[in-house]
């Protein structure tokens, strides 16, 4: 845990937020941080994460503590490290102080949670170690964080309801994130002329995030196979022709994230059915950001998308018939093969362990079409969400030679055409979002999207 | 996974370690690999590490795998990847590939394993879930690692066995995560100068890990605070007088380790007194080197270690008295406070899942001595042993602010000329030796121990 400043600012905005919840719930809510997780062996773990509920209302990350929060109140449960770990950790600072810099009103060794956990509630964390801890202090069976009952299904709501909408605090760490994460686009950018492999562009990007003292918000990806969507590999070499796909996020150190993604020419200049296809991307992006505001259904944000692309993919020979038509029969989602986006706070996917409660307005579920059963997020926009635009193009084998897909949109696409476009086998174009009154705060603008932009980025070293 | 080259050489080393793991147990053995860890939701997991005894066998980092071994033969057991998770995550290499390609006689789905698990010995696995799965395949309660009875002892003391020396498929994976680090570190030295924090130069020798798609083999140290022996902090500014601790190591693709420290002055120059301090540690790290050789007790290095700093410290006048005495009471470990090293391999600490079984010789344990205590390995040397030489010197306040110390050592600790070596807060030097016929190979030999040597690597940026 970095201990750094801006302590009022904690104070206050943790004093808010358990206001706030007490306003919404009125029984007594026990959230914890979890664990770490040995990865060899116990002593080597992986890197410690607090669970994003503890995070939220706690403020720092602190391991292997819980917070009890009723009526306004905060108590922090907590046990001082003890003596013998000063050699290996050094100095840690005591629950005490920890209490006073969150503006805690007591503070316990974890020892005294059990007598204080009458009538709690909770949301189970990732880890199975301290859910099995949550269930014993609780003593009832827990359920899992996407599927929860009773009490804590009515603490899941108000969590909800609270953390979709950011404040200033949260603001403030989402900016720094989304800041940190255009820097190290730029610089993949610049990598990418003297990078032999993949890996060598991700380092690149990473370094810079490393460098501010933040880690990634998700496993990277940088690949020139940008048609598998989430691909973890990075040995791939980078060849002319190429296009390179970067999906990367900053995290800061008290959890809040930026999901950012580009995707330039390995060579520094895209071939005219590389530029072709990303204007349409382009457009798809910039028209959906124009479109965002309070009020407005962030599904329609994605049908939009769908639209454009349609459109965009009629014009270049690609797809034939009337645009809505072809939305209508999912034929958009050959390409466009994902949700226009998702909500970004403290989990890059915000509050995904709660499955599509936070994602999905009361009522609603997902679709089972083709096309729309893919989308993280069916809500209204309201001031302060963050939200990701990211529509993308992709050619995936295993849908496009899919013989079910073949066949029902046999006279649909042309796919002769489809072959000259074999050297783009995905793009994807996302950037970062707030709703605000007056409409839409772009927090990634600061990195360039057109292409002409991209290609003198990435031209940078030579 | 990456699937890259080699294959043969891989088919063939693990047909060799299984042949040996043959003659020595016969009853059949189930490894598993381990699943990845949620961490902030499901899909979002921290990067999968298989277990390490998985590893040696299977060659290969498989998910929610297990390997069966009988005599000599090799089962895989491992679930083709859903059709679906081909958008995500792209074409999976299928089991009978990659059966293949580790020259298993047979390959099941994971549904066919309970079938074959009748008086079958395992290894714990690290993560809670697998360990769950174990158990039940099993039909019987698991011991802890660390204390496994029965039939998995035998097993356990049959890997120690086997991974203790290493093979020549083990020692090029080892060879190639040394020199990543090697090149890690003199990026880091070139990097401090024009560093603001810690976390600057930890990015720099991060991304020589990265771009070279290995990972680090344990959360890297890169402190100005060398006295936190396991500091994972990185948001101290770097000042001109500071002396800058970095112990970081590589690990390849498939697992194989190394760890190596430099300490270099901040600024570029050793001060007077922090160039006498780290001289007398190169002179321990110097000595101890040269004594490793097959048949020499580690414990035996460890001590000429401590007497070797116990003299210097005596020649700088902070320590008073009889080397041979001073060692005997611990007084060089008021300073000298962990042991002179480990084993090396697919841990970073190797084996230390099994506590002390792997490093502690049978019949033999951990001395209650002060200046013991914290050795980690303990036996006879022999050829293809990989471990670390690591002497170090730290002013740990908690230990030297102890009031028992403080009376236990008045007479032998000078402490007034110790304050003149206030600017020596942590020094550490640390190496990879293999152990073999001829005596000793250093693996990270290119990275320079000398203080001029380090000054200039430091100063080559400015």
């Amino acid at each position: 845990m970095t201990i750094t400043q801006g302590y009022d600012l904690l104070t206050n905005t943790l004093h808010q937020r358990r206001q706030k919840l007490a306003r919404l719930i009125n029984f007594p809510v026990i959230l914890w941080s979890g664990r770490s997780i040995p990865r060899n062996y116990p002593a080597l773990t992986y890197p410690f994460r607090a669970s994003s509920h503890f995070l939220y209302f706690a403020g720092l990350p602190l391991e292997n503590a819980a917070i009890r929060l009723e009526s306004g109140k905060l108590e922090l449960f907590l046990d001082d490290a003890p003596a013998s770990s000063t050699l290996w950790h050094g100095e840690m600072p005591k629950r005490a102080e920890i209490a006073e810099l969150i503006g805690a009103d007591a503070a316990f060794p974890m020892a005294e949670l059990k007598s204080r956990s009458t009538n709690a509630t909770t949301i189970a964390v990732q880890d199975s170690w301290t859910q099995l801890e949550q269930s014993q202090i609780l003593a009832r069976p827990l359920a899992p964080p996407k599927s929860p009952t009773g009490i804590d299904l009515e603490l899941t709501k108000a969590i909800i309801s609270l953390r979709l909408s950011h404040d200033a605090a949260s603001l403030a760490e989402l900016r720094q994130a989304a800041a940190v994460t255009v820097e190290a686009h730029k610089a993949g950018m610049a990598a990418t002329r003297n990078a032999q492999i993949e890996a060598g562009v991700r380092a690149a990007m990473e370094s810079v995030i490393i460098s501010k003292n933040m880690t990634y918000a998700y496993p990277s990806i940088v690949t020139v196979h940008g048609e598998v969507l989430h691909s973890e590999h990075y040995h791939n070499p980078l060849q002319t022709g190429d296009l390179l796909l970067a999906d990367v996020g900053a995290e800061t150190s008290t959890g809040w994230a930026a999901d950012v993604t580009r995707t330039w020419p390995v060579s520094g200049k895209f071939s005219p059915t590389q530029r072709a296809i990303y204007d349409v991307v382009l457009a798809a992006h910039d028209a959906c950001i124009d479109q965002i505001s309070p009020g407005v259904e962030y599904q329609d944000i994605h049908l939009l998308a769908a639209r454009i692309m349609a459109e965009g993919l009629v014009d270049l020979g690609i797809l034939r018939g009337n645009v809505e038509d072809l939305v209508e029969m999912d034929a958009h989602a050959l390409f466009f093969v994902h949700g226009i986006g998702h909500l970004i706070g403290l989990d890059v996917h915000d509050m995904e362990d709660l499955g599509d409660l936070a994602g999905y307005e009361e009522g609603r579920t997902r679709s089972s079409r083709f096309g729309l059963g893919f989308l993280r997020l069916n809500r209204v926009l309201r001031p302060g969400m963050l939200v990701s635009i990211e529509p993308g193009f992709y050619q995936v084998p295993a849908i496009l030679n899919n013989p079910e897909n073949r066949a029902k949109y046999k006279d649909f696409v042309n796919w002769e055409k489809l072959e000259k476009f074999a050297d783009v086998r995905g793009i994807r174009i996302e950037d970062d979002i707030l709703v605000i009154d007056e409409g839409r705060e772009l927090l990634t603008g600061e990195l360039p999207t057109k292409a002409p932009e991209i290609e003198e980025l990435v031209a940078v070293n030579t």
